[in-house]
């Protein structure tokens, strides 16, 4: 028997209360992995076209991968995917932690939800027993509370919880679905799609173990990585966590500072990983099975007062609500990360329309009226945090903010919307294109809008040339660079990077990818080969394109944000853009490596067929 | 220091006697691996447009592989490559034995020969030492008298020789190069273009052994094909040679017969490989380092003398001779077998033009006149005997057939151009795509026109499935459809047979795909992927349709052969055919999977990016 699955898909229906089991077969989870890959079969199978993402037909997909649950590092996260309510396109977000490790342990591979529930609703899996029970209790807590409460009502100490917060009750489309309280399946505001079908949480125990194929294979592996995670860069992230580097960023002029317009803060050296690390971090968190331990857990006890159990900011939180809003203060930060994880906000999208709206206050494009008479000077922590419950209370200027930056910015007119950083109204993520040109390449082509988690390859790969030999990339390219070889680079990464999205590992694991391939197959029991991985990527990638194509997204939709064409005008990096017309060849190039269609943005036929899905043309 | 080549390419001018050494670079070795992909490397940079075959510009490449003369099963093999006089595109042959990795033991990756000596000559190699010496004493020389006076006037009993043959002295256009006096480089007129230079030999002796990177692992492999020869499918060939489903071929209707207007031949028995291993067979012969000894060594005392130091027939050459001339006589098939390897004609192009002439003369095409008195029908083993001679001789009929069936045809007019069954001028090999349809489309898209070599997945893939899983191909498909699941696994394994090509791997290994990667990262110290060695045989076919391209080649030289869309009459297949519409459709399904230009037939720039090679959009 192969590992990895449980060849159980759970289907709830909540109109009606239908609660049934797929076994959609071997070949399915070989073909897909699960994750992003699975997200995108059943979206476009069942989700009828132009479907309102806030209708009850839209679909709601907890997806972990073959890897997740399996008991080496890196195995923690699962994937969520909907219709997005944020872009209006394929929407999909993965989380680390222990919910999707336990989902798997409970015998099941994926939850698919439809329908909306009558009335407040939560989703009780223990082990095979599924049942929908009353969350009227719960509506309207903060996530801590309903954790507790949860634990408490169903007198189950280790049950974990994916929930959507306030925030994704009310709607706001930057809201997310919070895990353990402390992760975030952060981006395209599938939080939203939660609250839109009245479902509070899903909550899972699961008392057996996740079968792999081979224990002493997988073993082996987990334990090359316990005895490596000092010698390795892994040593630094278990040190300082994601926001070791920011400080670095800072230096190089890459850290995305004041709504991107600069990429140096004065300020990086009081929020960097290092000075989180020496001041209110009291201690190390990590997820399922994982040595590398990079997450936080910190305490603030005056101002702001932060409790170790909502964890602890990560890079993209301290930039978002940091460096990109011109701020300093490490402890207002942590009080926004942790307002963020109480109501269920994306810190990055939440981040990033303050600072849209801190410049259009600055530009005197929107006054003291719109803002509720807040002083939206970049720098102003009190006012960020006063904008963050705003939003989640959905009172005044907070309640324009909650449709995100672009819809807010149409809504106030003003030419306010060319200062919303985005792609297909997606808000940039902490990661400055003119310092990895590629990066912005990312961001146009994603299905999901301006991304990171499917785009980092420009850092890994200048870091290590080995990362990437194996795919037959022989030669180091600099980040600065977006010709034909770095366009090649770029595919095979971002083909790579969605099958970690299918297969529900981690990017922060120092595996190389045959040591990847070596743990899929000693997870599965297939004989995998990096090829099949690949092509997995580039599946769910080239699905999630049709399915956007469907929905109305054309190839101008992939068009790169005027700002980053748009020199520095101070610090390291001054007068570095990413060239338009370089920009624009790399683009049709991409299209062209991917077959995708320059008129459609959908990948032609040949290369639907090539991958196995031919079903899935339109 | 990796380990499978020595970065040392041999230069020579046979005009100028220049004698020089290239250092490629390990970047270089690790982006083709040698073989095919080294060929048409060289042959696009450095073959001027429309240069003539037998001009002097030419470049003749030996070209062995990272695995070639690696000390496991499988890696005696070298390919051999030129612009082909048959064709006028692409030619590229590869040939077992005992030659290519003698090359490697002496210190050669590859020997590029431009130019045209002023009189018969040879090369010399003896280790780092080469020389070029007078051949007059050997021209029109029989292979195996070459190699006796070489090994005595040289003193050298262990030396290897390539040679062309009279058949390539005298440029008739199906002529091979052979090595070891019974191994074949035998498509596309290679020995033709090594007559043209005045070059009656490449003889080398090598005293090094081949550095591999990590021996013990490649011991392992080597050990467990040891092992398991016996277990396996190669117990078939060991006992049988490669004609060991001849009979079986007949009885499914998958046997070319009398020039492919049947598919099963009624003298099958006569000539299968289970009567050849009951009578003629005297002994097995093997290549380097290979366990499974498949290749033949037969005797025959009486009517047709033939000896075992000219091997024995392969199943191609009992099919050209046999089935597809009508002929049941081993003994004959056995005797022009030997004259093959004696005068250097490959036995496929040499059989399947006595077919057509055969076929012309029954349909009262060719007379008495023009055949010189032979009485061509099919099954007359004394004339097919009779015009092997005349062939090499050039004498009478023979001068006309020794330009190839297609130019013959034009020649003479009269229709019989409608009976040359081939693509790009290069006679079918002896596989039926009415039984393996995919096989059709292979014939089509190879740059080398109708060849066996690269295009055989249908017969491996029916028999495992197992084979192809590890690329993601997880349903066995049918070897009678074509539809688009077949012609995306036949993408996958063309370039992977293209991959052997280039790495110079035998397909009569039971090796898994992953096995094979163990073995080149083993040889090569290179951590290669499957991914890689799969994009290593696309970037070596696509530089290859490159290359035609520029030679003039169009889509509309990718035509399908009428006789295969027409119907057998009679047999176990009478009604099978491939139907033309499902053809084209899966042609340019397969074109547009490959991201060639449906107006070129050339891959499009970005898949020349995508595979590394920018540098040959033309």
């Amino acid at each position: 028997m192969p590992g990895g699955f449980h060849n159980r898909v759970l289907r709830i229906n909540l109109t009606t209360g239908d609660i049934s089991v797929e076994e959609p077969g071997e070949e399915f989870f070989r073909t897909y992995l699960g994750g992003w890959g699975m997200i995108a079969h059943y979206l476009l199978k069942e989700l009828p076209r132009d479907a309102d993402p806030f209708g009850p037909e839209n679909l709601l997909i907890f997806a972990a991968g073959v890897l997740t649950g399996a008991p080496a590092g890196g195995s923690g996260r699962n994937a969520v995917g909907a219709k997005s309510p944020l872009t209006g396109g394929f929407g999909e977000s993965d989380m680390g932690g222990y919910w999707g490790a336990e989902l798997k342990r409970a015998g099941w591979d994926a939850i698919i939800i439809t329908g909306k529930a009558e009335k407040p609703t939560y989703i009780w899996i223990k082990d095979g027993a599924v049942e929908l029970r009353d969350a009227g209790h719960l509506w309207g807590c903060e996530t801590l509370e309903v954790e507790r409460t949860l634990r408490s009502e169903l007198e189950e100490p280790r049950l974990r919880v994916a929930q959507c917060g306030p925030a994704g009750e009310r709607l706001a489309r930057m809201a997310c679905i919070i895990g353990d309280a402390t992760r975030a399946a952060g981006r395209t505001g599938l939080g939203a799609v939660m609250g839109s079908k009245n479902l509070k949480a899903v909550v899972v125990r699961g008392t057996s173990g996740v079968e792999v194929a081979d224990k002493e294979a997988v073993r082996k592996i987990a334990k090359w990585l316990s005895d490596n995670v000092r010698n390795l860069w892994t040593a630094g992230m278990q040190d300082f966590g994601t926001s070791g580097g920011l400080q670095y960023l800072s230096t190089i002029g890459g850290l995305p500072t004041r709504n991107f317009q600069e990429g140096s803060f004065e300020g990086a050296e009081k929020i960097t990983g290092s000075t989180m690390a020496d001041t209110i971090l009291i201690a190390n968190d990590t997820c399922y099975a994982c040595p590398v331990r990079c997450k936080r857990k910190v305490e603030v006890k005056d101002r702001f007062p932060v409790t170790p159990e909502y964890g602890g900011p990560e890079y993209e939180t301290l930039g978002a609500f940091g460096s990109v809003c011109g701020i300093d203060d490490l402890e207002a930060i942590a009080y926004a990360n942790q307002l963020c994880n109480a109501y269920g906000l994306d810190t990055i999208s939440t981040g990033m329309t303050i600072a849209w709206a801190m410049e259009c206050f600055e530009r005197g494009l929107l006054t003291l009226e719109d803002t509720d008479g807040l002083e939206l000077h970049f720098g102003n922590a009190e006012a960020m945090l006063a904008l963050v419950k705003a939003i989640v209370q959905r009172k005044g200027f907070g309640d324009v903010l909650a449709e995100g930056a672009l819809r807010a910015a149409r809504f106030i007119g003003r030419d306010t919307e060319r200062y919303v950083v985005h792609v297909k109204g997606q808000e940039f993520p902490m990661h400055e294109p003119r310092v990895k040109f590629a990066l912005n390449l990312g961001y146009i082509i994603s299905p999901t809008g301006a991304d990171h988690m499917h785009n980092m390859h420009d850092t890994s790969f200048t870091q290590s040339i080995e990362g990437v030999r194996s795919l037959g990339i022989l030669e180091p390219l600099p980040a600065d660079y977006l010709g034909p070889e770095k366009v090649r680079l770029f595919k095979y990464e971002v083909d790579w990077q969605v099958f970690w999205n299918c297969v529900g590992l981690c990017m922060f694991m120092p595996y190389s990818k045959l040591q990847i391939r070596d743990l899929v197959s000693a997870v599965t029991g297939w004989d995998v080969s990096l090829f099949e991985l690949e092509k997995v990527g580039e599946r769910a990638l080239a699905l999630a394109r049709v399915f956007n194509a469907r929905e109305g997204f054309t190839p101008a939709d992939d068009a790169p944000h005027w700002r980053i064409s748009t020199p520095f005008e101070s610090g390291p990096t001054a007068g570095v853009k990413v060239p338009a017309e370089a920009m624009r060849e790399a683009l049709l190039l991409y299209y062209d490596m991917c077959s995708w269609d320059r008129n459609t943005g959908a990948p032609i036929p040949a290369k639907l067929h090539e991958l196995g899905v031919g079903w899935a043309i339109q």
